[in-house]
């Protein structure tokens, strides 16, 4: 080694200036994707279940934990979770893929698939994170915009998908922030055309009573998107799936970290699972009822127009300027999502359906504001 | 759409040739990341904690996660647990980085550097992980072989990083799965000559009592690793963390996904942090002497030559082909690894200290073996 003295100063100067020169530049351009850190007691801002996780659940999570050594590592792959989800999904075992959240599939998807000058075809607004790990991938994100009615424009879908053969479409549905759900009819005139991988993000499916997954067995390019984050009540842990045909979920699980999935969140979503039909259906069921009735409070008031939804969550046109309404509700120990900054939603805020209490406390607050 | 019983054969023979175009040729070809699923009671084939994670440390955890809402979504990132690291580590809160175990980290650091023919330096044999991720991404592993003491080649890593620039350089210290750590002399004088990312894995690092991590001040493309899986005994809970400096931080957390730690590991990671000195320290304490005496052991086994290590697993060369020897082991109860598989680990096989009464019956077992 040279003499340090002369050294140091010199090496400082060079990684000083520039440590981040073989960071990818379109990673250097991008925003970070971040959330506004309020907090409040009604929280309707993060489409989660707004019912607390049934006990039995929690208590039969928290005693099969404590029968297991947390200092062993998890299953390399979730085995026993897959083979719950293939009963509960009615979906071939191994073509199912668990993981730390959907979020972790949608980029195990696109590592396996993007890289310089790969098309990945989106249908905006849409949820932020599809064109985030695109971009970090290289790939070039199209956009199809919804119509006017903030629906899926299938027209231009098509048209796009014939011009531009993208190497993966990606549709959420029902579509987050929007509702919107593609109709049955409508997604097979898509996969009908398509070459490329198809993905549906069911992360709200349990709210429409209705999925697409059944088309699985006749397109063999067609992937589901599913999580434990909003019906099934597991925010907190962090579990989402994918059901695909076998040859493709095995491409997609090289891409998918070993020991993905940590121990408690494994054992919660199988408890769960098997707690679905006596606790968390009838929560469900309870969201939906919620949801037609805050959907009608809503339409009542003066200067706000919500928009028809499948999912627990709708957006809503607003009179008042939606940053105006954010910090109102906030002051009244309420947060919502202001997503006036998305594509086409100028005008709107996002709420999601809340307990029966909260979204009485949120009418009687939009009435304040608004009357 | 036209008639169904004339359209569905046809789009079914479409696809059901090949659903995978779109994926990547090199993916397609990369044999998928596997550990045997053989089980037994004495499991030295992880390297994990043989103790059980303190009573003290479970509960807590159990109490905590009671008073919490499982329904909703952990932290956006997991501000609590980075500040607690920056105490722990002392290194800054905005140079640290924590995920869904190291593995999550290493895949986000190559997200932001790896494209088609960027370049990957690593040392092997070396954890599989590294070029796993490497290939699916499009990148290309440059690898310089451990010498023929199973320790890292200083001299040639010099040469390559010279000649080849590499974008990233990886190195596993103490290395998986040989133990060899790299000196800071050593490792200084490849920082000094290295324009991309270096990445130091510490995995292990508690085992050898010392760290790199106070390079980190003087050189800016440092990056180190950290595991709560090995001595923190949180195998089962997936958090990892990396530090770096915060410019290099901010970059690669555009590819870690929002809410990557779940509500669960990320307070178990707490509290391991706050009973660290009372209650993992000494668990520590006493794998570092069972590897002495377990190393003792060893050597006086005739056909057995274990290789010296700074971590809380050795190598050990085997005169009787080390499959055998997993065989034998395996049929008394105890499992190892079997490493004869990677590069110049031909005769070798793994495994890890276990608890004084584990690393016993180990050598009895070995004693039956080869005596």
């Amino acid at each position: 080694m040279a003499d340090k003295d002369v050294c140091v100063p010199i090496i400082e100067f060079d990684f000083m200036t520039d440590p981040l020169q073989k960071i990818k530049p379109r990673v250097r351009e991008l925003k970070a994707y971040t959330l506004s850190p309020d907090r409040a007691s009604i929280k309707l801002n993060q489409n989660e279940n707004p019912f607390a996780l049934p006990q039995r659940i929690r208590e039969e999570t928290l005693r099969r934990m404590n029968e297991r050594s947390w200092s062993r590592y998890p299953d390399f792959i979730p085995a026993s979770l897959h083979q719950k989800l293939a009963e509960f999904s009615s979906w071939k075992e191994n073509g199912i893929v668990a993981g730390n959240g959907s979020n972790e599939l949608i980029q195990a998807t696109l590592m396996v698939t993007i890289t310089e000058g790969k098309k990945v075809l989106i249908s905006e607004p849409t949820f932020a994170l599809y064109r985030q790990v695109t971009t970090v991938l290289g790939g070039e994100i199209i956009s199809v915009p919804l119509n006017e009615k903030l629906l899926f424009d299938i027209s231009t879908l098509r048209e796009t998908i014939e011009r531009e053969n993208p190497d993966v479409v990606i549709l959420c549905s029902p579509n987050n922030p929007t509702g919107c759900r593609i109709d049955e009819e409508d997604l097979k005139s898509l996969l009908d055309i398509s070459d490329g991988l198809f993905v549906v993000d069911e992360a709200y499916w349990d709210f429409a009573e209705k999925s697409v997954a059944e088309l699985l067995n006749d397109y063999k390019n067609l992937i589901v998107f599913r999580t434990f984050s909003k019906a099934m009540g597991l925010a907190a842990l962090r579990v989402g799936y994918l059901m695909a045909d076998e040859s493709v979920a095995r491409e997609i699980s090289k891409a998918v970290l070993p020991y993905n999935l940590n121990a408690f969140s494994q054992t919660a979503a199988e408890v769960c699972i098997d707690f679905y039909q006596e606790e968390l259906k009838p929560l469900v069921e309870k969201i939906i009822e919620e949801r037609k009735r805050l959907f009608a409070e809503l339409k009542k008031i003066k200067g706000l127009s919500p928009v028809e939804t499948k999912a627990n969550f709708f957006v809503v046109s607003s009179g008042i300027e939606p940053k105006k309404v954010f910090r109102e509700l906030l002051q009244r120990d309420i947060l919502i999502r202001d997503v006036s900054g998305y594509p086409m939603l100028k005008n709107y805020f996002r709420l999601n359906v809340g307990t029966p209490e909260e979204n009485d406390e949120l009418v009687k607050s939009l009435k304040e504001i608004f009357e």
